[in-house]
């Protein structure tokens, strides 16, 4: 199958078991021209990986031993969410550097949870070493088709609510969204790469004429600071022209204020980052461009309202 | 003219002022079946408050003075946000009882602000002698028929974004959202009345057969916590049979734990109200009965990014 039928079947896999986020017309950021959101942030477990997780449980058979996964948060939740509500096992290992509101946030969504000592290295480590021992299937965050088809399915639903822009500006971090994206959209409407200075693995590979190893840090690097992007974004970005853009941490902040502020939406930095690319002036779009900018997640730490 | 042509007027009236906020349906919160959100919180200055001061800033004739008024905290920023869009000077008095988070809102909002030691009474006498001197217009929180009918707008609002619930549930303050969805709805959808029981005015006057005066306490108090429900909703509740439920503060505060942990819209404690009835049972809707809840106030404390 190619990308619009496989994004087709997911849509139609993972129905009813995810939130159909809504979407929104706003006129403020102090941009010079209304900007389309959707709140892919309110989906289960805070972010867009519902999707994919779901799409990859439905798709393939899990075995007995259930799910495995190595998360820096994000991924872990939602892996672990889509495991228990289809009543599978799901071991989840995460480093220490996820934070205490992320690590709440796997348990509660029901995984038998370890945490690692060290960075997502060392998590990805020990998830390996038990998909080995038990044969439980690991879960890639971003590199799998399952998973980028699952993303992409947030695209469809956001076409069907009446999606007009010409430019959908998104965050990236491994690919499996914007990949979804570029996979979904096949160069129907421009896509712009949205990444934080301080975590650029698709611009570095954009750069490098492949995905290359990249230092990460910053204040979304705890869901955008993937080290590699995934080979299915890289070959879709160049397919299909993705418009690399970079943006700084304080710029992500400013935006991270601005969605509370203007919109009550309290997101994390990584939710952020691809309106810090309007407001700050990264991406400058043409007169009478219209342009859309999808909110990813949020999961900020401290929580709120917890831990 | 009618309230349906008051609100029709109204709508046209704020259009491209105020936010034409999300809907969406969501299965969960541990209810057994799908609930109708609008997340009214979204708008300007974090509640449906706005729309009727743009509506009673853009129907009545503003002196020079421009505007006054006393309020715990929406009220307030909303006549200065409107105020300061409209280009018209705007006096808030505040009580200190409103808290750091909620002045600093006002003051975002553009307003000249006094804050008055003591409670919301000492800040309405501080507006009253304010309007005596200068001739500015005093805008009512919520018993006056511009500020009801614009925040009737969103309910013809959320019709428009095909809203199909049998049943709107709604928390109370002085009831001028209230008053503007049974003046809209006008019969054809049932309307439930949610007050906290330590704040209770429109429960109170239908016991009591008119307004009468009650006291008011505990965590939605800054904006549920009016002493006496408005004549206008009063009488709209009675015409139209308004369902009146007392929740509990625990209740309240597991609804707004649930929207954040679920939903990712941190709210106040006013906010989640309208979702505690069905959460905590205080009302139970029958088989096959459809329902709505309107999330109306998004300005907790303390400001998750700020004061």
């Amino acid at each position: 199958m190619g990308w619009q039928d496989e994004i087709e079947a997911a849509a139609a896999r993972i129905r009813g078991h995810v939130v159909r986020t809504p979407v929104l017309e706003f006129d403020g950021f102090g941009l010079d021209r209304p900007v389309a959101l959707k709140l892919e942030q309110m989906q289960h477990t805070g972010s867009f990986k519902a999707r994919g997780a779901f799409n990859t449980l439905l798709s393939l058979d899990v075995p007995e031993a259930g799910i495995v996964a190595a998360s820096g948060g994000n991924h872990g939740a939602a892996a672990a969410y889509a495991a228990s509500r289809l009543g599978h096992p799901a071991k989840i290992f995460v480093p220490e550097m996820a934070g205490a509101s992320k690590i709440a946030l796997i348990e509660r969504a029901g995984a038998d949870l370890t945490v690692v000592s060290g960075a997502y290295a060392d998590a990805l480590e020990a998830a390996l070493e038990h998909e080995a021992r038990t044969g439980a299937m690991q879960i890639h965050a971003y590199d799998a088709q399952p998973t980028v088809a699952g993303q992409g399915t947030c695209f469809r639903e956001w076409e069907e609510q009446g999606l007009e822009a010409d430019t959908v500006l998104i965050a990236v971090g491994g690919g499996g969204l914007i990949g979804g994206a570029l996979a979904w959209f096949a160069g129907r409407r421009k896509v712009v790469a949205v990444e934080p200075r301080t975590s650029c693995a698709l611009n570095a590979a954009l750069e490098a004429g492949g995905p290359v190893d990249v230092e990460v840090s910053g204040i979304a690097a705890n869901a955008l600071g993937a080290r590699r992007i995934g080979s299915i974004c890289y070959d879709l970005a160049v397919e299909y022209g993705a418009v690399p853009v970079l943006v700084e941490d304080d710029a992500i902040a400013a935006a991270q204020l601005a969605l509370w502020q203007q919109l009550r939406q309290l997101v994390e930095p990584a939710g952020a980052a691809a309106l810090s690319a309007l407001m700050s002036g990264a991406y400058v779009p043409e007169p009478g461009e219209k342009v859309a900018v999808l909110v990813c997640g949020a999961n900020p730490a401290p929580d709120p309202l917890g831990v």
